[in-house]
């Protein structure tokens, strides 16, 4: 790939225009607000002049309602050898162009699974994508130059690539993604009119249950809009589990001996269930996290403190694979939680205790 | 309080006695295990000789299931001028001990808010309680002499009191703990059968949604076991918001306009409720978490990385609040994320450039 032309230089768009132009392509750069272009060619992305001639890539950067129509407009213009887009959700954007008349077999669908807060080029970042799954949804109309050049820019971006089918792909993130949201929003509403005294006993639990909920709505009214149908269908198997757990849960209040017992199996399913899927959740380097051994350390509220810590088990030899800080109400002192790999747990703990810090068992 | 009686002596009770026995008070300790007691008395966490005479205050400690028994048996000896128990459902208790005819005026239920993955004797420790609320729940018939024994044992333990009525209580676990354990689960069991392309497609939203779905499912039926009303009754209302949700992601489907305009503030609504819910869970000295502003940092995975950032942050004199460690799918590289006060983000942020570190902005 020599050239590139990257239409949309939002978080994404400029994020992938710095990994590609750091990496030796010419980059042309257009926005429907040729400001953002400008800013993303002086943030080193590429150039915002007009492209003479064919690029070998368009990579389409929009926000997902208008994703189809830059497309279309840029195919009409047989702006590029290949097109893709980057859309978090894959099948609309096949289906519009479809309806479009659009020849298919130069377009790629992708979704790069990498995002952050803040949006815009200001935001971009040549690493955005490192190490970060990129979905590609090749057909088989998909022209194999078209694919290559989609692997080329994966690679260039240094994300790992993901081959699947679109309508997979829309399900897969209904399932990892778009459900997790809207439930982690519905278990956080609970509080909205909750008395203070109940909200003063939340714990570490019900904060990670509910951390994605202090999202952006605007962000995600636009993602689900895009992908309603398999969000509604993993909702719909939630809703099964919830109301068989209410079932359950109302059986064990029965008088019935037998009733009770289908209670405590319905409960017991839910849970087992529970923890068989949370075992597949991918930690670090697709590890499941509960392979980890926690070694719990007692901090002062100090600036100092925590890198005292680290430091100590840095000279331990030992890799932190994970920290969670849990703060206590109303006073200063906190619990760090170093995660490790279980041959290294013994070893910190003896350390830490060595240099004088107080372990939780 | 010169002396206690210690009924049950696993993770919460042995914890409440190294309290104690650390601050003076004579421990007796009791398990119907003797073997447990005599290890907690091994700890320093008392004696597990018989008590001779009474004891200023019993604190039973043994499973939920047991509790009301296990006082109504103390009681009967009278072995204390107080009796309170630790369980962490609170009207169940109360409502027995009634039943049998007890007298209910030295009793006071109470539910510390603290525990710990392993249970047993050898997991507990002296500061379990530390700046943890402490819920008692009183009412009109508690001596006050009683009330004043569990302030005191909450103060000598170095929690924080909470006055709650007991049902009260149960709707407020419910709310923050026992539905936020099931809905984890039912996320999580989305997974069990998922294609691995799925799995590999998880992001660090779906991994805190479902951290607590790794829960022991025994102790999590015991639990629910005692508070099944309220816990029903929250997850009705999760139901209710499912459902709302599931019909207005249909609508944003349907070809009609008014349709989806009223599909669009469905979603917007359980959102934004979300959203509100979500800034009341409170953080560290119970702020809210939303009100840290994100340092990232990308780091290599070598031992001393983290080391060196924390060191490097506490010569900018940064507290740092809370850390989160992302890693890269299929490779080494992760990104820490520091959670600062907003007005210290700017100073890290330049002192961790100059020290050589590549930010995420």
């Amino acid at each position: 790939m020599r050239t590139a032309l990257v239409i949309g230089t939002g978080l994404v768009g400029t994020s992938a225009a710095l990994a590609l132009a750091g990496r030796g392509v010419t980059v042309h750069l257009v926005d429907h607000d040729a400001g953002q272009a400008r800013t993303a060619a002086a943030l080193g992305a590429g150039t915002d002049e007009p492209l003479e001639g064919r690029a070998d890539l368009a990579i389409v950067a929009v926000p997902p309602a208008h994703v189809a129509a830059a497309l279309a407009e840029a195919m009409r213009r047989g702006a590029a050898r290949a097109y893709l887009d980057v859309a978090s959700v894959k099948s609309g954007p096949r289906r519009e162009l479809e309806a479009m008349g659009c020849d298919l077999a130069p377009y790629i669908g992708t979704h790069p699974m990498a995002g952050k807060e803040r949006s815009g080029p200001l935001a971009a970042t040549a690493d955005l994508f490192e190490g970060r799954p990129w979905v590609l949804t090749p057909t088989r109309d998909t022209d194999t130059e078209a694919l290559n050049l989609a692997l080329e820019l994966v690679a260039l971006c240094r994300a790992v690539p993901v081959v699947m089918d679109a309508e997979a792909h829309d399900r897969a993130v209904a399932m990892v993604s778009h459900t997790p949201q809207l439930i982690s929003s519905m278990v956080a509403a609970r509080l909205e009119e909750a008395d203070e005294t109940v909200v003063r006993l939340c714990g570490q639990g019900i904060r990670d249950v509910t951390r994605i909920a202090a999202s952006d709505p605007r962000m995600w009214l636009e993602i689900l809009s895009a992908n309603p149908g398999p969000v509604a269908d993993v909702l719909t198997g939630v809703a099964d589990d919830l109301d068989e757990t209410v079932r359950a849960l109302r059986a064990l209040q029965s008088a019935d001996e037998e009733k009770r017992r289908s209670g405590v199996t319905g409960i017991e399913d839910v849970l087992k269930r529970g923890n068989a899927g949370r075992a597949r959740v991918p930690g670090k380097h697709g590890a499941a996290p509960a392979s980890y051994e926690i070694v719990a350390v007692l901090i002062s509220d100090q600036p100092g403190e925590l890198a005292r810590i680290f430091a100590d088990a840095g000279r331990a030899g030992v890799n932190i694979e994970d920290v969670r800080i849990e703060h206590a109400t109303g006073q200063q002192a906190g619990l760090v939680q170093l995660m490790v790999e279980p041959s290294a747990a013994p070893g910190l703990a003896a350390s830490l205790k060595e240099h004088g810090w107080s372990l939780r068992q």
